[in-house]
């Protein structure tokens, strides 16, 4: 892909990350939030964000449904189509620290590959917290009813389905969505993002 | 397209862009510069964000530089491509405009269909600069040496020379840029966004 983008010459901007971050009080990084659908992962996202914008921080969720009806709006669920989803929010995500967000991402994002080229690209900014839940628990719950059409074969590469879902092997953080209190888990977050000195 | 997000339910988000605007005192909007390769898009939205970070905005500049490299990193420069990477620039501001921030973008943009989608995405927080420079002052600066190897053939589809440059009909700035001095594009620039109720 290199070879596209060989006549393209770096702008430098004179507004620095670092500029932007002293502005804002806080250093920006990525809060990856990776889970099955129904694991809580945009709650506690919106959750730890608005927290954190209390505080005075700037702050953006992304998450699978304000991304799929827009950047990634050509994109289907099977694997390839994924794979360039979790590249473009990388991407993107990669932008908004440069602005001095925090930025919290809430997608399913189940294989490592994909994940580990997000840590890659972002380095220590990426944060990957797993929202460990059964699928029992998360297929109980079936906010969005969507687990039933799945289980019916009326959607396809649904995750913890008919599509595979790769636990995190060394998550920053593990939430046990399935049973801990929202409460908790959020005081976690926020914990940690005190002991990483970003707040 | 919008067939493939059918099973995506939108997340109200609790912290809003007005919160976000409020706490940044001042508005979000996208200064749009088009125009041809070295007609002093990069360099004009460089300096007006210099000039608006010092007053406190939260800003950013994107240019062909830094999303090519990334976000779009898998397009190419024929037509489609060019038009796939304005749709994704387009998208991404929307989101940066969500997140309070003034968002400068600097590309070629050369289609009016292009730029006519941006506005229909962006309604009116969408502000269209035109720098309007003719095709020789551009090629004589020929600062990335683009314009040589165009008329050299070793570069296809180069604006200006194989590729057409449409000028906006009806944009919110113009901008001479082949004989004006930067600072007074700079001071235009600012005095529309204070008329617009910008900052």
């Amino acid at each position: 892909m290199e070879s596209l983008a060989k006549n393209v010459v770096w702008h430098q901007a004179a507004v620095t990350r670092e500029l932007r971050q002293e502005l804002n009080g806080h250093r920006a990084v990525n809060l990856w939030f990776t889970g099955l659908s129904g694991s809580g992962k945009s709650t506690i996202a919106h959750a730890v964000e608005e927290h954190l914008f209390r505080a005075g921080c700037r702050t953006f969720v992304f998450d699978g449904d304000n991304v799929r009806h827009g950047l990634c709006s050509d994109l289907d669920f099977s694997e390839s189509g994924r794979s360039e989803n979790i590249r473009r929010i990388a991407e993107m995500v990669k932008l908004f620290l440069e602005v001095g967000v925090i930025a919290l991402t809430a997608f399913i994002s189940p294989l490592r590959e994909d994940r580990q080229r997000v840590r890659e690209l972002l380095g220590e900014d990426f944060i990957e917290i797993y929202c460990q839940c059964s699928l029992d628990v998360c297929e109980g719950r079936d906010v969005k009813g969507l687990y039933r059409k799945a289980r019916e074969g009326k959607i396809q590469n649904y995750t913890g389905i008919s599509s595979p879902y790769e636990e995190p092997v060394h998550p920053d953080l593990v939430l046990d969505t399935g049973t801990s209190p929202l409460e908790t888990c959020i005081a976690k977050v926020l914990s940690l993002l005190k002991t990483r000195q970003v707040i």
